[in-house]
């Protein structure tokens, strides 16, 4: 019971759950979902807070509604819910951009919020673990991002919490067999298609062997940088607060003040003021160069980009949505 | 000759060399530094500049005598001057920790100081390229390391050039190829001893199996984190400047100033108040709690650690050194 204990206690220490909470559990079936709902049983004897399951058939693979029924009589078995759906309808809300992986991550998010919605649940708990993180953190810097690109998944952010966190795979593999626990295996999980796969296959098994202490000490980077990141947000919002004004209830910025700030700072205030006044947009760094060269220009007073425009007036500059 | 003039317009660009410098070359005979020559030697067409090459024989390997024979050929050869140093003479100045690579590294440190000196150069270029600077991005992961780790090598820091940062090793061996020009096989580079070469060996490759735009990609994201670490060591200085005064001639910190600040920036600012005062001190993330810890605590007025001690009074503090 030992990993049980481990996730326990680290759900009461960093109070995840609180008494009387509902919580969804997002389960694929898979040995990580499945290990996590058997934390959360576990759990359910000193804390009180009802359960949920959450399956989402994907209809990728031909085996994909045995996965269903598992979930199914998992939760018969265990005496709690299971809320189950199909990816194909809630597809049409999403263009498919060409990544797979993205697109089912869309349809998922959709998938739970719904679930939470019908159950009014207050937390929906995810699987996520160690391995994951750390393949994670490698497709992003083998994406060439930042470091708010770099940032790690967190044990609670809003209302989604993910306990497994400090658990590598081979710690929950090793109590599901040591316990014959059953479970559903994702053949996608095996195929060389999508990158994070040749990651964990390949690439992080690669370093593993050159360094025994990899994975540890990697996370430790992580952690690190994580902590870089969260400094920074603040330090963006507060510098932000400084240069920023409501005028006529319309949030301005005083461009000499963020002119004056270091270019690697004005590139974040500019993200953060597009995503407080809620502008769709791809933050990449030419869009980002662009903003600013507006700004600078004397004679320019309205940039326009897809549905929305940048007004000047003044050394002021705020942000329009056409409708 | 595309290669070398890349690099030529990099230098030139970069202002990495000025009219009529003394450059020492720091010179293995090994590709890198081959290639690194035949730049400068490029360059002199342009730009007038002495040079100078310094060669260190580690002794090592049995056939390391042949690479000195090497490098004074290549002087001869190419009518320019080349300082010979033997490992061994610098050794006694450096006590061995256990990592044969760093203890190498402070003796070729100590061998170039003494060349630059005897010459009276201005600059020591290094033949760091693009792999070189992602092989240590991965070792410094590895380790599990801040964002003050992960920082990159610079074209530029101090009287230190690396013009060879934009260009791969593949590139550097495609010119040589080319030109049939010849240079010293470094049988060490292969030993599966160092973790250097593990990563050069196997991590690094499998990543670039995982995915094709692996390298340019990984460069891309230590450019950025490059840049945070830029921005967070202004910021540090700044905010350093804030919470600290001279009195009597002593720098002395405002605890509590020090303490209203986020912990991720106190723990910098305790490094940057050690590094202020030369402080020879290791900075585990032990000692920077220790040392937090001691000024929070309103009863401890003295905290020595090995030959300096932190003074507190009327909430503030001060290092002595003991002599």
């Amino acid at each position: 019971m030992v990993a049980l204990e481990k996730v326990s206690l680290f759900i009461i220490g960093q109070k995840l759950i609180q008494p009387n909470q509902k919580v969804v559990l997002g389960f694929s079936g898979g040995p990580d979902s499945v290990f996590l709902a058997h934390v959360l049983i576990h759990l359910q004897q000193n804390i009180p807070f009802s359960l949920n399951l959450a399956h989402l058939d994907h209809g990728w693979r031909a085996t994909s509604s045995n996965d269903a029924q598992f979930c199914l009589q998992f939760a018969k078995k265990n005496n709690f819910h299971a809320s189950l759906g199909l990816a194909h309808d809630f597809a049409s809300a999403f263009k498919f951009n060409g990544s797979k992986e993205e697109f089912a991550r869309n349809i998922r998010k959709a998938f739970f919020k719904k679930v939470m919605l019908d159950t009014q649940s207050d937390l929906l708990a995810l699987a996520h673990h160690a391995d994951d993180q750390l393949e994670t953190f490698f497709i992003r810097i083998m994406r060439g991002t930042t470091i708010s690109g770099l940032k790690s998944m967190l044990p609670k952010e809003g209302h989604i919490i993910r306990p497994l966190l400090n658990v590598s795979k081979k710690e929950i593999l090793h109590f599901l067999d040591e316990h014959n626990i059953p479970y559903c295996i994702d053949e996608t999980n095996k195929s060389e298609l999508f990158l994070r796969n040749r990651i964990r296959n390949k690439a992080i098994p690669a370093c593993q062997e050159a360094d025994e202490r990899f994975t540890q000490n990697s996370l430790r980077t992580i952690n690190h940088l994580a902590e870089v990141e969260t400094y920074l947000a603040k330090n963006t919002q507060e510098i932000f607060n400084n240069i920023s004004l409501l005028f006529d209830n319309q949030l301005t910025i005083d461009i000499q003040k963020l002119m004056s700030i270091d270019l690697f700072m004005q590139r974040r205030l500019v993200i953060y003021w597009l995503c407080t006044e809620k502008v769709p947009f791809n933050p990449s760094e030419k869009l980002i160069h662009e903003i600013l060269r507006f700004l600078q220009n004397k004679k320019a007073m309205a940039h326009t980009v897809h549905n929305w425009t940048i007004h000047k007036k003044n050394l002021f500059a705020w942000i329009n949505h056409l409708n």
